[in-house]
């Protein structure tokens, strides 16, 4: 039955928690950003919901991979007595909690003639927890910067879809956005315009407005490719002025001081500003793509390769557990790129997490060969979860199943997977709606996949996010982030 | 020379006007986004910018096409002794300061390496004030509805160009999503959904943000055409149910009580409601490709002109003048587009302002027709000045003459112009990159045209776009809203 809400129906919260009261106070406006006014003599306050009260046991959680997000939500049908008037939401932590009220937002309806919020199909009894706990979007400030203002709506509008993991692509070869306190060079000369560039101010602020809507920020510091933008402030770590990256590999035998242009000094000063400002656990350290040509172009690293008698392969897989295990001296867990895998196999820390790009087709291989070692996976597939493929369709997202071919104890070591939104074709002016609604899609997948539907409820969904002026594409597009093609309603492309 | 401002920088206002108090924090927010810090021992506080004055006049003054927006804006170079230190932005009323205070914002430059806002090139003295007084955006919410939330963010970036108005094609063919309390079945039928209305809150929310931005809010009620949407909720006043528009024509002798479902007792029901949600003094009736062939197609419309003794053109002209007296009526100023000058010509009062949307080509024969027999006109010439026609590009905007092949006194009767963002392909996913960066060409002929260094002013300006969180696309497009082609800085595109 539809059940309604009173015009001052409350959130009542049994705690002080500055979170707890800062999240009610924002679910508040998303779930009601209308004044119900109730029609006169159209309502019946006496079987109307009141209130929902939240229980929350830990309501000052410390976000981290293993925060448990899960929550029950009772929402009765109303009527005669107290108990049937009053909706609960339990959860372990405040982050649970969020998403518990994100699924009540999207339970009520706003009757325009009654001009009171309702809730259909009641009672519900809402028992929920993710599928897995590492759900994430990859996004690229590299090929274009991406403005502060621009990060936190796109964080924004990946709680609304229980995205718990913004993946931060900070440099490429085109640009190094982010300012590193102890590499200033890095940003000055790096960034396109002094005006595309992050402060540590502003990392702050995107980690915060992250954190309150329960988004991690992984920061993602790729190397050695991926890195020529580093050779414009520090052109001594890069093999040769016409031959940038991979970054020169070249490194002093321990004991040593590192010259202050090593590769490792910079990385080393990077990563320290890098965890100052990152309170995530989880370090992306890269590792794709890595054509090691410039080296061996290089009489400077040949030299030092053959002194040290190290092939190239060698230097490379060098490179990466030394990088690894200054990542560990910071406290953080290395995430890398499946190449990674390819070059260091069962060398790795079993610490290390694997995240697998390569290819549609023989990916299941290259998941069995990792879970199978051991080792702890993320999921984010060229083409099909890759959401520049901007035809890759949403249908074919939701067909995906990441366990693929998998054991039951190695599908546990799939943590999760992510939809990447690299950036060689998007900026500021297209990223939402290159990201939406496929990433629901994508979303559903990792949260909890339905097997019937799909069309339309992406569609509600679409339709509420662009309520929350969230800039979702049309569902129906063949390519993504087409416009509309013709006249209609939100649900009708 | 380049000048710093204090970290404390101060916005000084000897007012208590809350306009003028909410102006102020909102700028702050707009000129300040970051914190500026001082790196230490590289900066003289002493001949730093400490602060701007605001000196306004009538700041509570009530937003109308006659608001006075000029302003004078004094930003010295610093250095010893106060009035070198001190800025100050003098205005007639608060409308006139947002627009000194867009252009100090604009002025502003944070430097990275210092962590300071700077102004460069001072010390500067800006007088200004907009060429034409009428600059105005129009938005489609029939074709595809636009969310509060949407409409609320255009309007934000609106007054960072500058414009003025925003013309609100309320209803059309397709939808009538406005609710209307005294035609309630208009939009409980006429909507795409009901999640596709505005309540009274949703326009009175929309108003009051434009007016805080210094734009007016103008609602356009198109009729006779345009309008089946109105027949889902009160059939009888359209022609038949194959047949839906025009609307009927039919309407009863003076002193004869209106039928409850006569198109005049329905439009000045509608009317009434706008005019008490809308203040705007203008109110724009459409009258745009009007086809009475569905009158000639009706017996009872046949009949009734045969009745009265009229051709179709005078049945059509009657309802034009009908509905214009009924505006004088709630004292509201006719708007129309030009099709109706064709119908009416100069029987029309000479309140009635002419809004030209026809065509490239013939144009100019058009404005001076309606200008040299003393009527008001605003310009909106397809394709040039039509946002939806995407191959359009920003340099022909920019070469628009309004006022080609008029003589001066009547350039003065065209009180201005704007873009028309029709929404056929226009929804929420793509509003804002289809309407800007043209929007700036557009609304830089409109204040103050300048011949030189316009891709360079207008690339600058994008990038001012997306920082502050506004989808606008590359300038370099050939076709609008398009994606950025590949990897670059905001400037490159």
């Amino acid at each position: 039955m539809t059940v309604n809400l009173v015009p001052d129906f409350k959130f009542e919260i049994a705690s002080s928690s500055k979170d707890l009261l800062s999240l009610a106070a924002r679910y508040r406006k998303i779930c009601f950003p209308r004044k119900a006014r109730w029609a006169p003599n159209r309502q019946d306050r006496s079987t109307a919901l009141t209130k929902l009260q939240l229980v929350v046991t830990s309501p000052d959680h410390v976000l981290s991979p293993h925060t448990d997000e899960s929550y029950t939500l009772l929402l009765p049908a109303g009527g005669k007595g107290e108990g049937g008037r009053v909706a609960v939401l339990e959860a372990s932590t405040q982050f649970g909690a969020m998403r518990g009220l994100e699924t009540f937002s999207q339970l009520l309806h706003f009757d325009f003639d009654l001009s009171a919020y309702r809730v259909l199909h009641a009672p519900w009894q809402v028992k929920d927890k993710p599928r897995f706990p590492h759900r994430e979007l990859l996004v690229d400030s590299a090929r274009h910067f991406l403005p502060v203002r621009v990060l936190k709506d796109l964080l924004s509008s990946l709680s609304f879809a229980k995205i718990n993991v913004l993946h931060w692509h900070l440099a490429d070869t085109q640009s190094f956005p982010m300012q590193s306190r102890n590499n200033p060079e890095l940003s000055r000369r790096g960034s396109f315009s002094s005006d595309e560039t992050y402060s540590e101010d502003d990392v702050a602020e995107i980690v915060e407005w992250g954190r309150m809507r329960g988004v991690r920020v992984l920061p993602e510091i790729d190397m050695p490719g991926h890195a020529a933008s580093w050779c414009r402030g520090y052109p001594k770590i890069c093999p040769s002025p016409s031959c940038l990256e991979p970054l020169s590999p070249v490194m002093p035998t321990p004991l040593t001081p590192f010259a202050s242009d090593d590769t490792f000094t910079v990385v080393e000063r990077l990563m320290g500003d890098v965890v100052s400002s990152f309170p995530e656990p989880l370090l992306h350290l890269g590792g794709d793509e890595v054509n090691t040509s410039c080296w061996e172009a290089s009489e400077s690293i040949k030299g030092w390769m053959k002194q040290n008698n190290l092939t190239t392969g060698d230097a490379f897989k060098l490179f990466l557990l030394r990088a690894h295990a200054m990542a560990a001296k910071f406290h953080r867990r290395p995430v890398v790129w499946d190449e990674v895998w390819d070059v260091v196999g069962a060398n790795l820390s079993k610490d290390v997490i694997i995240q697998q790009w390569r290819w549609g087709g023989n990916h299941v291989n290259r998941t069995k060969n990792v879970t199978s070692n051991g080792y702890q996976l993320i999921w984010m597939v060229d083409p099909d979860w890759y959401l520049d493929s901007l035809s890759t369709g949403w249908e074919k997202i939701h067909t995906t199943d990441l366990c693929e071919g998998l054991t039951e104890e190695e599908c546990e070591r799939v943590i999760g997977g992510g939809g990447g939104m690299w950036g060689e074709t998007v900026d500021a002016s297209d990223l939402e709606q290159t990201v939406w609604p496929r990433m629901a899609a994508l979303a559903e997948v990792l949260w909890s996949p339905a097997p019937t539907g799909k069309r339309s409820r992406l569609k509600a969904f679409r339709c509420l996010l662009l309520q929350r002026g969230v800039r979702a594409a049309p569902v129906d597009n063949a390519v993504a982030r087409t416009a509309p093609s013709g006249p209609g309603g939100c649900r009708d492309a």
